[in-house]
């Protein structure tokens, strides 16, 4: 790509940065809650027209039931490479409270907060302007960022350099429980050299940055039982098992205070961190005291502990406690039930069964008798401590080898496209669905993201620099017109 | 009272039980959250409405925002004694799971469990049917009975022999923060030979139970910090502190597998059990294994333990957990904050506000910053470990002499009315202001409960067996014309 077709998309961009983001803010309203299969329906069916609009041939395939996925391609030159692209459309639930805007309704502000209108056609836009809305970030940025990009390439006669295979998943955040078996059925049509995964935020120093591995995932929700229903705690409290209390006392068995999951056999599995790992690791920017800075913490749970040190291992964290009520709806009643939900981050080498049956195994070395269905009242009548333990769908991390010559390309064009040298990330914190790309399209796979690294994704207040977004546009332009 | 006096009184309650039922009904289907003001101004107005119809001189006096005292008096020749009765018109919160039909749309339901119509005017009524509403038990019952007790006299021209003083309260459930000051406002009013107050449940075993003593009452909400915002735990997960499984783990030192509560000093003020009490409690009936059979439990939550021996000690109660989502809503993120609700039943001796240091001392032990207000930025940057601690207003315990001549009276009276011998209980296990009756108003206090023991108070699917209703009306007719 010459200086000069760069240059003319970022002129296309700029000219047309009004109806760009107003076409974003038109996806981000359609909401992508995942599971709600009848509004993941209107998503496929916007995406499939937008890219179906740029020339692509788009198919929306649905099982019975489970969110659709949508596929297409554009371009069909044999002498050129195929690369494949895979984005997630689905978004995670948005929760009940803290959203300072309504999540599907897209808001732009300013860096201080401040809601602005969108603006019109040739008003100045300024790049550290955040656009509010569940899955700004996660993960409908790199379509607004592609589409763009075709745009200013059709606007500029570019010729592309590349066929596109396009995947666009449906149930990224709540499991991909039929990803592979959609992938299998449709692998004829998806392939390609290689698989970009486009998802995940930048570095955190705002570098550019080319993913190297995700980590895997699995969880569980545990309830503990205690009396058939609430009671009066005057009446029945302690002598009656309080369950919350039961929850509590378990729960605390299962990492120390030095930040070790203390669950048999946790780590036992995790690939070790090999000296390249090592290398690319030390190369990283310094990032842990602005993160605490803009996290408002003290300290790290483990003191000085570095953040990528911890992406290396699986993580056991808490997200979620509930028993009773707090606060002005507290009733002073023992609870009936309480529940813990926990996710785990995979690392290369862990599976997710494994990891669940471990957990299982603590509890039940912790007094419990462990059940994966209500308890019957036999049950209930026979076991003081009892659980019930109910499984997260899961996947194995993965992680590709550092000198695939597709990563000095990508690593090349970020590079260009932000102005920054790009760092090289032997895995992301998060976990993304690789394992089954990676294993049913047997292609090279590498991640690219393009999202600000405090997006607030999976929280309230997910948002996207808007800056990121140009990024993207200029990124996939260098992509789509490199030599490969 | 002649037998043939107590024979009338049920002939009557038995000939108008559609429209006793009914009306009940209707004071049920007043909503009374403790706390909602304008709610509470309606069953105070009612209440004062309804006593007024029977002869009473009724008078409903507030404070400017806090619900209103009902006062009232019926009879005032100076040759009777004058027996005070207090009760209590707020319920407890409802919650918002788990109720099988609406807390304030009153139903009718048989043993078993099904709903079925308020019987007309000359249905049979069944004694073990049930009415489900909040406060059915807890504390709107001994009104039905006092009233329908008032009209079976009234129809039967019987004389009563004592004069009444009324002082119905609207903020025992959440904790009687103006109970103090209306009653010295209004002690001239209030001036009586014997206070009772009517609430909680009869014996476990059903026979009907004359009350000593309650439990004091004291609580706290513990939030615990970690980041501003919820984070990814793909991304921060394991390196940001999480505050669940800080609070779980701060949690779980405050009480030990004995069901001992760990907090130093908690049991030290507690007044020993004397030689007297220990025989009271000797003489009340076994009640455990029905207990257990009856809420589905394979064991107390110290094994064997004596429900009674329990009452005569201070307890601490989880009453609930709040942190992220569990189940469909679960976000894989690191919560921004967790919080606890804790409730203390106090014992004769212990103080509230020393219980509460008590606990927020052991909290600081723990390496926590504690505070009483939400943490600035600068506190979250300078303490790893950040709580807020938030007491709940409370009131020590009481407990009044076995020998009063009032107690074998009652008990005689309960025994009467019910056809069951009596059991005298040195403490009941839940809270009542009976602390700020004893002392401003310094008659001697006793407590007359009606409700069925298994009345769910305070939970869920709160309910009146209508057989306790009928005990009471009996009780109170007794009560209003035997000689004292």
């Amino acid at each position: 790509m010459t200086r000069a077709l760069l240059d003319s998309v970022r002129a296309y961009r700029r000219g047309h940065a009004a109806k760009v983001l107003a076409d974003f803010a038109e996806l981000l309203a359609l909401d992508n809650v995942t599971g709600d299969v009848p509004a993941l329906h209107r998503n496929a069916a916007a995406l499939a027209e937008a890219f179906t609009a740029r020339g692509a041939r788009m198919q929306v395939v649905a099982l019975d039931g489970v969110a659709p996925v949508v596929v297409g391609r554009l371009g069909t030159d044999p002498a050129r490479p195929t690369l494949g692209v895979y984005v997630h459309y689905d978004g995670q639930p948005v929760g009940t409270g803290d959203w300072r805007t309504p999540p599907f309704e897209p808001t732009l502000c300013t860096p201080d907060g401040r809601a602005i209108p969108f603006p019109a056609n040739g008003d100045p836009i300024d790049d550290d302007w955040r656009i509010y809305a569940r899955a700004a970030a996660d993960d409908k940025a790199p379509f607004a960022a592609l589409l763009t990009a075709l745009d200013a390439l059709h606007d500029a006669e570019a010729r592309l350099a590349v066929n596109l295979v396009l995947c666009f998943e449906g149930e990224e955040e709540s499991g991909s429980a039929h990803l592979r078996g959609y992938l299998q059925a449709l692998r004829d049509q998806l392939r390609a050299d290689a698989w970009l995964v486009c998802d995940g935020p930048v570095h955190h120093s705002g570098a550019p940055q080319i993913v190297l591995g995700v980590r895997g995932f699995t969880g569980f929700d545990l309830t503990v039982y205690g009396p058939l229903t609430e009671i009066h705690s005057g009446h029945y409290g302690n002598w009656a098992p309080n369950p919350a209390l039961d929850l509590v006392r378990l729960l605390a068995t299962c990492k120390d205070d030095a930040g070790t999951v203390t669950v048999d056999g946790f780590y036992d599995t995790t690939r070790p961190v090999t000296p390249a790992d090592v290398a690319a690791l030390q190369a990283l920017p310094e990032v842990e005291p602005a993160l605490l800075q803009r996290l408002g913490l003290a300290e790290a749970e483990i003191a000085g502990g570095r953040l990528t040190d911890q992406m290396m291992r699986p993580s056991f964290n808490l997200r979620g406690l509930s028993a009773g009520d707090v606060g002005a709806h507290a009733r002073n009643a023992v609870p009936a039930h309480a529940t813990a939900s926990v996710d785990i981050r995979l690392a290369a080498g862990d599976e997710p069964d494994r990891m669940l049956r471990l957990v299982r195994e603590h509890v039940a070395r912790q007094g419990f008798h462990v059940l994966d269905r209500e308890p019957t009242d036999q049950e209930r009548r026979s076991h003081r401590r009892l659980a019930r333990f109910t499984p997260t769908a899961g996947y194995p991390a993965v992680r590709v080898p550092a000198d695939l010559p597709i990563v000095a390309r990508l690593a090349r064009a970020a590079t260009e496209a932000a102005g920054r040298e790009a760092v090289v990330m032997p895995t992301l914190g998060g976990s993304l669905p690789l394992h089954d790309l990676v294993d049913v399209l047997a292609a090279p796979t590498v991640i690219l993201p393009i999202a600000n690294a405090d997006n607030n994704q999976h929280a309230a207040n997910e948002n996207l620099r808007v800056g990121q977004l140009w990024y993207g546009v200029d990124l996939w332009a260098l992509l789509l017109t490199q030599p490969w």
